[in-house]
C-alpha cells in the first residue's frame, strides 16, 4: 500500500493553478498565489531556524496570513500545534511544553499573549524579515506523519494533544466527499477558528479537492447571512449557536447555492430544525470530534426530523458501534481516527481497543444503525462550540484556599446553549466576585463559569464518584421554582 | 494506518439502502436490493464450494446476474478473475491455468466456450440451485486483499495476470471523484465491458458513492445517444470508436445532465473534439490502463482544444515522469498502482522500480506538465477499445508450418481506429484464407490481422530487433500509392 503523496499543496497548484483557492474581505488567491506566498512563508520560517520534524505552536486568528503559515509549516515538515487563542498564557504554556514544541509563532492580535510565555522562541509571523535559505520544497508527504495537533481535555482535566496525520486529514476530507458530494463550483464559508479541527479541516478539504474557502475572521451572523443569501458560499460548517444566531438575523432566504449547513456540536433543538425545513436550508447534524479529524457521523436532511434527535450514520469509510446492549459507550473506527494522544501511552492503552477509539461519549443505535448521542463523554459541556470539561474547572476551583470542594455541570443557555455552572463547599467565607477574578486568571473566558452556587455538600454515589448529572437535576429543578 | 474498510456493498445498503443501484432494461435494484441479491448469489457460490482466497474466472456479459457475480465473490473474498469473452477458448484456458484458477463461473451466453475449457470445475452462475450453507457475510474488506485479476500482454505475447487490490479500486475511485466531482443525482453508464478495468471501474464507483449504474449489455450509439439525450445517464464511459458513432448518429444536442464523457484509449482525433466543441459536450480525455485501476491522467474539456493530443494531468494522488530528457518512457505512481503481476516476480522486479511503475508508453510532458502519449508500449494496437499486442499475433503466424518470420503493426481504421496488419516471409505458399482461418482457431476474432501482406524480408535494426514502427511507414507509402 502506497503511504507517500504528492505534497498538497503544491500538487494543487500545479494541477488547477489559476483556480480560487481563498477569499478573505477584497482579497483573493489562486492555488498559484496561495502556494507562492506558502513558499515564502517556509523560506522566511526555514531561515528563523525550523525545521523538519520541528513541533511549532500557532496562536493566531483567522487571517490569510495564518493559512499560509499553517500550510507552509506542511512544506517544512514541520507539526502545527494548533492554539485556542482564548486559553490564558498559563494553559498555552502548558500546552506547548506538554508537546515539547521549540517554537512559538504569532500572529499581531496575540502579540502580548505570546510574549508571556516562557521558555520557547517566539517568532511574530509576519515579522520575520530576514531570508537566508530558502526552505526545500518536499515531493511528498507521508499519510502516517503527524501534520497537526490539537489539545483537548479529558475526566482527569489535563489536556493531552491529539495526533492528527497526513492521513487522518486526508481520509476525512476524502470520507466527508463521499457523503456531502464534490461539486465544482462549491466555496466552503469557514468562519469557525482554524485552531478547531472544525476550520483546520476546511483547508485539508480545499487543497485536496481545488475548491475556494471564504475565510472570516470572526463569526458574524449577518454577514453569513449575507454570503449565503447572494450564494458566494454553498457549504458552511456551523454550530447551533450559529445557526440559531443566523435564523434570527434572516429575512428571505438563503439562495439556492447553498447546498450544505454542515451542523456540529451536539443534536440541534426541533425548533431550528424546523425553522430550516420552512427556510428549505440543507442541514447536515454531524458528530465528530478533534480525534476523528472532524465529522464521522452525518444526519442527512432528509433525516432530521424523521430521526430527530439522532447524528445519523457513519462515513463510508467508517463504523460505530456501542460497549453495551443498548445503551453504552459509543465507540468509533476509521483512517479518520486519531493513532492516539501525544506521549500519553498510558491513555492511549485505554481508549484504544482492538482497533475502535473509545470516545467516553454515551450512545445507543436504533433499529436502521442511526446513532443517537445521550450524554458527551465525562459530562463535557458544549457551550458556543468550545468543548469545557468539568474535571478541568473543578480543579482550578478547589485550587482556592476558600474551597474544600467543587462540582461542575452545563446549564442551559440561549446564548451558547450551554453554559457551566459551579457548585462548591466552602472552607471559609469567599465572594462571587473573587472566584470570577481567580478562575479568569487561570482559564479561557468561555471556561469560567457562569454560576457559582454554594452547597453543603455535593452529590455523590457509595464509591464517591462526583454525580454531575445530579447537579443539573438540582439546576433544573431550582430553575422551575 | 487502518487497511481495513467496512465491507463495501454491505456498508452501502446500510447507509443508503433506498437509492438506486443498478437499472438494466426495464430493471430495477435499489442498493439494498443488490445487496439481497448479491448475499443470494454469494450464498449459492459458497454452496457450490467456493471459498474465501480462490481465484474464479468469471465469463460472463454484461448482464445483472454478472454484478451480482461480482459482488458475491467480494461478499466471500474469493477473487475474480475477469475473462474478456472475445477470447477464445485456448486463451482462457491459458490464463485460467495461469492463475491457479480453481472456478470458472459463466452465464447462459457463454454455455458452449466454458464446457470446451479444459480442467476446471465450470458453474452456470444462474444454474446453481442448491444453497446448503449460507456464505459468512465479512465485516470488512482489507485494502491489500487481491479482489480482481484482468490479464494484459505486453511484448512477449504472454499474457500477465494484474492484481487489483481493494485498496487499487477504492483509491481509484476516490482519485477520480476528485477530479471529476460528486453529485448526488449522478447516473454512470457503462456500455463497456465489465471484464475490462474500465467497466468493472464503474460498478466499483457505483458502491462507493452509493451512485446509480445504468448498464447496458453491449454498446449501441442509438440508445446510449437516447439515454443522453433525455438526461438518464450523467456520466459515461466510451472509446473514440465509439464517440465516433455516437456523433454521426446524433441528431439535436445531448441533456444539459450529461456532465462527463470519459474517453479513453488514446488521443481523440481534432475533428471528434471540434465536433464535441460544437455540441457542448464535456469531453474528459483519460490515458490509463488496467494495471493504474483505469483513470490516472485526465485532461479537463476546457484543455482539450488548448492541449490538442494530450491526455491530462496526474489525478491528484498520482504522479508522472518521464524517463528521459525530452521524450522517454512514462512512469507513473499512486496508490490505484497494482502491487504488480499475479505470480511474475521476474517482470515486476523489471516494471516497478523506487515506486514508479514503468508503463512501456514512450511520452514527453509539455511546460505545464501535462502529458502527450507518444506511442504505446510494446507498438500496442487499440482496436475498437480492445488492446491488441502485435508479439502475440507474431508468435500465433510463426506456428505456422509456411511462415518463416512475420511482424504486426496497426494501421488506421475508419471504425476501430486502428486494426492489425501482418507482414509475413514464408518458407511455402500459402493462401491468405489459410491464414485467416489458422488464426481465428488460436486469436479472438478482434485480433485476427484485417490484412495479410507478403514480403521479402521484415524491417529489423542492427540488433535484429523488429523495427515495427517501419512496418506501419511502409503501409501508409503502400496507401498513398
Amino acid at each position: 500500500m502506497v503511504m507517500n503523496m504528492p505534497n498538497w499543496l503544491k500538487q494543487r497548484a500545479f494541477l488547477t493553478p489559476d483556480r480560487s483557492a481563498l477569499v478573505f474581505n477584497e482579497r483573493k488567491w489562486t492555488f498559484s498565489q496561495l502556494f507562492d506566498e506558502t513558499c515564502r512563508t517556509a523560506d522566511r520560517l526555514y531561515s528563523a531556524g525550523i525545521q523538519k520534524g520541528d513541533y511549532c505552536g500557532v496562536l493566531a486568528a483567522n487571517q490569510p496570513e495564518t493559512v499560509f503559515t499553517i500550510y507552509a509549516l506542511q512544506q517544512i515538515g514541520a507539526t502545527a500545534v494548533m492554539l485556542n487563542s482564548r486559553l490564558t498564557t498559563d494553559e498555552i504554556a502548558w500546552q506547548l511544553h506538554d508537546a515539547k514544541a521549540v517554537y512559538l509563532l504569532y500572529d499581531q492580535e496575540h502579540t502580548e499573549k505570546a510574549q508571556l510565555i516562557p521558555s520557547i522562541q517566539s517568532l511574530f509571523i509576519t515579522g520575520i524579515e530576514t531570508v537566508s535559505t530558502a526552505a526545500e520544497v518536499r515531493h511528498t508527504f507521508s499519510l502516517e506523519e503527524t501534520c497537526s495537533i490539537m489539545y483537548t481535555s479529558g475526566t482527569t482535566g489535563r489536556p493531552k494533544g491529539v495526533i492528527q496525520t497526513y492521513g487522518n486529514h486526508y481520509t476525512s476530507a476524502v470520507a466527508s466527499a463521499l457523503n456531502l458530494g464534490l461539486h465544482s463550483d462549491d466555496t466552503w464559508l469557514c468562519a469557525v477558528p482554524l485552531f478547531h479541527i472544525s476550520g483546520y479541516s476546511i483547508l485539508m478539504k480545499s487543497v485536496l479537492y481545488g475548491m475556494e474557502v471564504h475565510l472570516m475572521e470572526k463569526f458574524n451572523s449577518k454577514r453569513v447571512n449575507q454570503l449565503l443569501k447572494s450564494g458566494d458560499a454553498t457549504m458552511v460548517s456551523v454550530v447551533t449557536a450559529m445557526l440559531s444566531g443566523m435564523l434570527n438575523e434572516l429575512e428571505g432566504d438563503y439562495s439556492s447555492r447553498l447546498r450544505c449547513m454542515l451542523l456540529g456540536g451536539g443534536p440541534a433543538p426541533v425548533s431550528i430544525l424546523e425553522a430550516c425545513k420552512a427556510k428549505r436550508i440543507p442541514v447536515f447534524q454531524t458528530y465528530g470530534m478533534t480525534e476523528t479529524a472532524s465529522q464521522i457521523v452525518t444526519l442527512a436532511p432528509e433525516d432530521s426530523l424523521g430521526k430527530l434527535g439522532s447524528a445519523g450514520k457513519p462515513l463510508f469509510p467508517c463504523a460505530v458501534k456501542i460497549d453495551g446492549a443498548d445503551e453504552g459507550e459509543i465507540l468509533v473506527s476509521g483512517p479518520n481516527v486519531t493513532p492516539g494522544y501525544l506521549n500519553r501511552p498510558d491513555v492511549n492503552k485505554q481508549a484504544f481497543q482492538d482497533g475502535w477509539f473509545r470516545t467516553g461519549d454515551i450512545g445507543r443505535l436504533d433499529e436502521d444503525g442511526f446513532l443517537y448521542v445521550l450524554d458527551r463523554r465525562s459530562d463535557l459541556i458544549i457551550s458556543g462550540g468550545e468543548n469545557i470539561y468539568p474535571a478541568e474547572i473543578e480543579s482550578v476551583l478547589t485550587g482556592h484556599p476558600a474551597i474544600l470542594e467543587a462540582g461542575v455541570t452545563g446549564v442551559p443557555n440561549d446564548q451558547w446553549g450551554s453554559v457551566p455552572a459551579a457548585f462548591y463547599v466552602n472552607k471559609q467565607p469567599v465572594s462571587e466576585e473573587e472566584l470570577i477574578d481567580f478562575c479568569r486568571e487561570k482559564l479561557a473566558r468561555y471556561k469560567v463559569p457562569a454560576y457559582f452556587v454554594k452547597v453543603d455538600a455535593l452529590p455523590r454515589n457509595a464509591a464517591n464518584k462526583l454525580l454531575r448529572r445530579e447537579l443539573a437535576k438540582q439546576w433544573s429543578e431550582q430553575d422551575e421554582d
